[in-house]
């Protein structure tokens, strides 16, 4: 494997194979070194946790990052082309790490350059290191990926996050609960590969509903700006706003999950309960992405066998 | 010792081991390692000087940053609140550097997270890095902090610098000259405080009135903006202006400081003299901070004894 | 040697020894350690490429960086002096790495600080690490700087690259052909010089009409807005663009170099050729930079004699 572009490209084997990589660099057992390797961060478009993530990522295994943001003080602005900068940045990089807001592009990437490409993002299209650090995070709170019951509510419509997740998850089994306000539903395409899969949906407009089937509860972040008025935000804004109270009746391995910044979906008082484990899930980031950059780079080999 | 947020937190005992374990550093008797360790710098309020500061006393250690700016390109244009900022960050950081333009900000910070935070300054209140590194200097320099006359110049109404140190300092029975123009003298809670500890000050309007009885003169800048108008401004800069020329009686021992950067306070006839001491007192600024990190995120127990 | 300023400074013997310890860096027989040593990268004008490239040679030395931009959010608009700017810098970082719009600027900056200094650029007067690199490419591709014939071609009135390439080549005994439109041709100044040290040189309008004689091309950037009007510009571009199809006939040690980024001088068909060599200088550009920090530093005495 040389690039992490789509879930698509991933069989369900190399999707265990990063969750099991992920739990040793998490527990110790491998400890990758990037000494004196350099990763570009090259984000097109703004999100400071992915940011973060990563570079925090190379630096806790001693690497270290250069990164370029939007156009500003860049070639760009000079008139260089996209593949001219991407195959100055490889000159410079061991592995380039982009997002942008245009969909393709981190293929585009990848067949343009010799290094390690890892998408972090492209347009509504993708985001395979977002999934792989979810699944993480589901598999160490359920102790499997398998046979889940999975609730995912929110944006369904346009969120990146959402479809890479079910994505990414129907090798696995699972069964899914669809919350969302009626205009904001999953996309039909998604429903279709859903059923050709023989994968079992159900599509709700309240969020605490069925709440008591679920395994995990998926929420994402409903923008304003998807609706007509605001006197629909506001009345919609309570079926899909998760409260403690709610809770009640869960199961005892319950977990919401939320990748984060949430604007209200999440009432904090859940903050305080077991249930709650998006803060960890943000950590789990940093630990996948170690693994995805090792395995992409290189140098497990020596320390593992897989 | 798990946050360093105000001087008023400090014992007397913990600025001396605050001081022992810089001097320590500094000489090469204990050489920290931070390799593998992240330290995030949470810069609300630009501040090249801190920055760099804490970016640089971090690396020296081995250890590295990551750097949050303003709320440009961050998730607080998407509206996340404060606390869920820090603590998605906290899962990526192992310790919390912030600086922001609001009083009781760190201190906050300190109690919604469970990795150390260091306040590098919330608004007109704390400052306590600076401080330190301040009574870093003179330890260095004067051999001592105990008994010493020190002046301080400038504006002594806003400036947390200035009322960091006196704090600091009041431990160590020191004597006091304020000098600054009338309408910008140290504020009545500051002096009655002193009152109270039976510490010595007097308060003056012309920076060469007493030099020739201080061991420190720690100038600070007079800020345009606080004149009514700029003649006042032009009248009132030559009283607290240090020239060369005013240096001829002063005490052999005689530093002088300032916590940059300085817009004409001190001439630059000054630098050449033996009394400049103010660069020199940003490189003790890096060895500070690396004593400060390095106690908060433990990792000195091993090469000494305190 | 303390300071890279300006090739002006460097013997023969000084250039030949900064290929050494490139070519040393770049085939792994020394192999320099910057832990703990944090370079201050000072870009006051943009430069991405440079910067990165800056960067990442120092982050391959297990080196960090800090990186001061414009004078947005930094004390220069507090009003500071550079000289201070400059002396505050030198207390952080053990080696400052410069770049600025005005002629002088890193001269000035080597006279005030105590660390090495090297330029990055001062407007249009030098850019050293460029040439360096440069040559490097040079020597690796012809195996020797000595009697080469190389090309120049694109705006050679303005272009800083240009006029230290060739100043730095004046050593060597090359034969130059300089290809530029009539009113960007080379300054009269270098050309008096290199008759004064009996340089063969002559001046063309078009790129190809001597390129089989030649074992370098080094085409730069032509900036539209040199043009008086765009119909000019638009008429001379084919003279100073580089097409494939006159590669027909060149030697077959031919190589063409290009500073980067391009804007269409060389066309893309040109890079799946051997002759291309625009990126590979781009990568020998951190092994050049590597070189120049550690004969800076120092650190090279206990692994090489030389």
């Amino acid at each position: 494997m040389k690039n992490l572009i789509s879930m698509r490209d991933l069989s369900k084997e190399e999707i265990l194979y990063f969750m099991e990589i992920a739990r040793k660099i998490e527990n110790g057992e491998i400890n990758p070194d990037m000494n004196r390797k350099v990763a570009a961060l090259m984000f097109y478009e703004p999100s400071t946790r992915t940011h973060f993530s990563f570079a925090t990522a190379m630096k806790k295994m001693s690497g270290q990052t250069i990164t370029m943001r939007g156009s500003v003080n860049s070639s760009v602005s000079k008139g260089e082309t996209f593949a001219d900068t991407l195959q100055t940045i490889a000159q410079y990089a061991d592995i380039i790490v982009i997002r942008t807001a245009v969909e393709g592009s981190a293929r585009y990437a990848s067949e343009i350059v010799d290094v390690p490409v890892v998408n972090a993002g492209d347009g509504a299209n993708q985001h395979p290191t977002q999934a792989l650090l979810d699944l993480y995070s589901i598999i160490k709170t359920q102790g499997t990926l398998e046979n889940l019951t999975i609730g995912v509510a929110g944006d369904l419509k346009f969120g990146r996050t959402v479809h890479s997740l079910v994505q990414a998850m129907s090798d696995f089994n699972p069964k899914f609960k669809f919350i969302s306000p009626s205009f904001l539903k999953m996309p039909s395409y998604i429903k279709d590969d859903l059923k050709e899969k023989n994968i079992e949906f159900e599509e709700l407009e309240e969020i605490d509903k069925k709440i008591d089937e679920l395994d995990i509860l998926y929420v994402t972040r409903v923008q304003k700006e998807r609706f007509a008025d605001l006197e629909d935000y506001e009345k919609a804004k309570g079926s899909y706003t998760l409260k403690k109270s709610m809770l009640d009746n869960v199961k005892d391995n319950f977990k919401v999950m939320h990748p984060l910044p949430r604007v209200g979906e999440i009432q904090t008082d859940v903050d305080d309960t077991k249930y709650a484990y998006y803060f960890p899930q943000a950590k789990n980031g940093v630990f996948m992405r170690q693994a995805i950059i090792s395995i992409l780079l290189g140098g497990l080999d020596e320390t593992i066998e897989s």
